[in-house]
């Protein structure tokens, strides 16, 4: 029977079956010290016999073996135990020598991101990169636990449309049977349509920009967690944010220390209700601290955005800020005004460690305001077939509702503190980049 | 504070005010009978009081309402308690006739699914339809929780690609940036260098089929359950999804029965492990007892798909069965042949209830034979950018492997018993319909 290798320390004292891959080979006074990699870790196995170690000779890293073993405690081996008087067996042989190194931590300085991305089926073998993506997916089950708690509905909308309803310019074009169709940007329609179903509903599922430039921010292609809500104001679903935060992060350092350890990742200052600063309040607060004015501005700067983090951080206890009270001028066509300020849209941007990793508001549900506002603010057309559901649902009754749309990634990126938001998709996609 | 229609029972004898849509009304002895539904289901209203009636005059199903009155037990009552001496607030008056009924069940008739799929933003209102994606979500929420049991690292791969690996035909193109991209019909190569990191992975994304004719099976958009895993033969993988399907089965029934119930959904008969007939048994079987001879052929009839599966369940207790031995030359490239019978792939479908709901695999593990099976049956070029990423794994070193494709609206479509897939998918998409 296979052993794994986090339960190696347990049959101490057995002979043991190990298997996975070469993940580390050295020689040091006529022995050879072998790592097999797992899918819970690394096996560190001595092998002394000269016939085992010849079965190694021109055997590369990434060779299947399997190794049966005396498992002995050793305080200073992964798992703290590791197997004696080894015997293999080769069950793939690799000779070709791997094109990156995959037992030390490869570099994510922006000069080898090209490199990094090139070689990612090799090169997401290196433990550190694992740690990543285990993270990643522990943020998204952590998430949905928490929407189920909460009462949400999983739903999947369609990424094929009719028309390019949202946001026009920067969206992919697909031949569809002759016609044209385009992939989604949001599921924004949908999970409105949806609340008048659930009521309470979500979606982490792939959207699509045609973002035609290459940044640290953005790429074409990424996760969106999308929520919304029936039946709620503002602080509602600041308050599911909120939790929504603080869950993902115990979580994370409760189930995942060891990852985030390796990763040199520091558990966020995050309040039980994360703080919440007006825009103009944060331009006042930037301008006074720092040389240049953005008062009046519509807008928060990137630097504004590291600025407030850092300024909450500090003074607030948080290292997340809703930013409120955005112009209504800029507001889409679905936002809603605020009922006591009209000239504020009723939204936030949340901020995490500098950057917005998500956007939420609540939505007009007077199906003639939508409608006007449609004509208005997008010169959009009520029968166009990518707004037509949309208004069917506002038309057959929908309550106060909002919700928000936060990227998988970028919050990958904060928790684990890396640099370029691709360096948290598995096979990230930009203007310059569709491969591997 | 809002009550939910699934408390009232708990609040008898109190004054409570629940919130949601209008979702019935008639007029009984000057008394108006109401029904509001909320993310829970339905409370019943009485209203007597002349003024509290004339607030609904003109109002239209959909209406957005407040009401508060007295929990009053009563067995005939959704939810066993109703509302008496009701006062009414109208949070959101709707005026306009809804196209379509919603509190009664629509029509799945084939000749109704073209208006059930117009009027969607609106039908899904209706507690039938809501039953069946409350199923959808519980479905894939039993899947994720096995997965995770079982050790699967949750992965998300590109669904834009840069060339069509597979399937050449039925491949949707897109406009990426004046380039030439396509969109992923399955992410089979990813999840299999994905083994190569996380030995056993899944994902559960959509995938886009440019599928030429309008058929009950088929969608040119759906979410596809893929798993994937190293270290195993062909039986751990028959294995895995056995434990999969019954837990599925077990977690429906026991925690959605009043849906399945609603949707008047039988529990299929299911062995712990799901027997397994070879192709040529099944044509065997099939020619004795019915007028024709499919004695030979290399593949299955559709009509075969269904008798088997009657059988399988007379004969062997299970709705469920794996088809075997499929021929080795009708194989994909990535297959691996069966080591003892070589004229056979190592290979299977899993049919549920007369329809194919997963394919599964052995995949080979050899470089080299990748590379020989890639240019002999696909034609393929190895340095093809669609097919380097994989083959790139694959010299790094790769266990024996294999894993699996599963279609989650057919799977929502046969434990629910609907007659085409499309009734299973919130906005279904085909040749001929891309909206709402």
């Amino acid at each position: 029977m296979r052993i794994l290798s986090s339960d190696i320390a347990v049959h101490v004292g057995e002979r043991i079956r190990v298997e996975g891959w070469l993940h580390k080979k050295r020689l040091m006074g006529g022995m050879t010290f072998i790592n097999i990699r797992d899918r819970k870790g690394v096996v560190q196995i001595i092998v002394k016999d000269k016939a085992e170690i010849e079965k190694l000779r021109g055997l590369q890293i990434g060779t299947i073996l399997v190794a049966i073993g005396d498992a002995v405690a050793e305080p200073r081996a992964p798992g703290a135990a590791e197997l004696h008087n080894a015997s293999l067996e080769v069950l793939v042989p690799i000779t070709a020598e791997p094109p990156i190194e995959i037992d030390k931590p490869l570099s994510h300085r922006p000069d080898n991101l090209d490199t990094l991305f090139e070689y990612r089926p090799i090169g997401l073998r290196n433990l550190q990169e694992t740690a990543i993506f285990k993270v990643q997916s522990a943020i998204a089950r952590a998430m949905r636990d928490y929407f189920y708690q909460q009462e949400f509905t999983e739903i999947r909308t369609p990424k094929l449309l009719a028309a390019a309803t949202e946001g026009g310019a920067e969206v992919f074009k697909i031949d569809y049977f002759g016609r044209e169709a385009t992939l989604a940007q949001s599921p924004q329609f949908y999970k409105q349509i949806m609340v008048g179903v659930f009521e309470r509903v979500f979606e982490i599922a792939p959207v699509y920009r045609a973002e035609p430039s290459a940044t640290t921010r953005h790429m074409t292609e990424y996760i969106s967690i999308d929520g919304e809500m029936g039946f709620i104001t503002i602080d509602d679903l600041k308050q599911f944010l909120s939790g929504l935060l603080n869950y993902v992060s115990e979580q994370l350092w409760r189930h995942h220390q060891a990852d985030m350890d390796a990763l040199r990742a520091a558990q966020p200052l995050l309040s039980k209700e994360i703080p919440s600063i007006s825009m103009a309040e944060i331009h006042e607060k930037y301008s006074q601290a720092n040389e240049q004015s953005t008062v009046g501005e519509k807008d928060l700067r990137p630097d504004e955005e590291r600025w407030i983090c850092e300024y909450a951080a500090k003074e607030l206890g948080s290292e997340a800020v809703f930013v409120t009270d955005w112009p209504a001028e800029e507001m889409k066509f679905y936002h809603k005004a605020q009922a006591q300020n009209p000239e504020f849209a009723d939204r936030f941007d949340l901020l995490f460690r500098g950057v917005e990793i998500a956007t939420g508001s609540m939505r007009e549900n007077d199906y003639n305001v939508v409608v006007a506002q449609l004509q208005q603010k997008a010169g959009g057309d009520p029968n166009d077939p990518g707004f037509r559901p949309l208004l069917q649902a506002m038309q057959a009754g929908m309550p106060p509702h909002g919700g928000f749309g936060m990227g998988l990634e970028r919050v990958t990126q904060k928790f684990v503190g890396l640099s370029n938001v691709k360096e948290a998709s598995l096979f990230p996609r930009d203007i310059n980049r569709l491969a591997p």
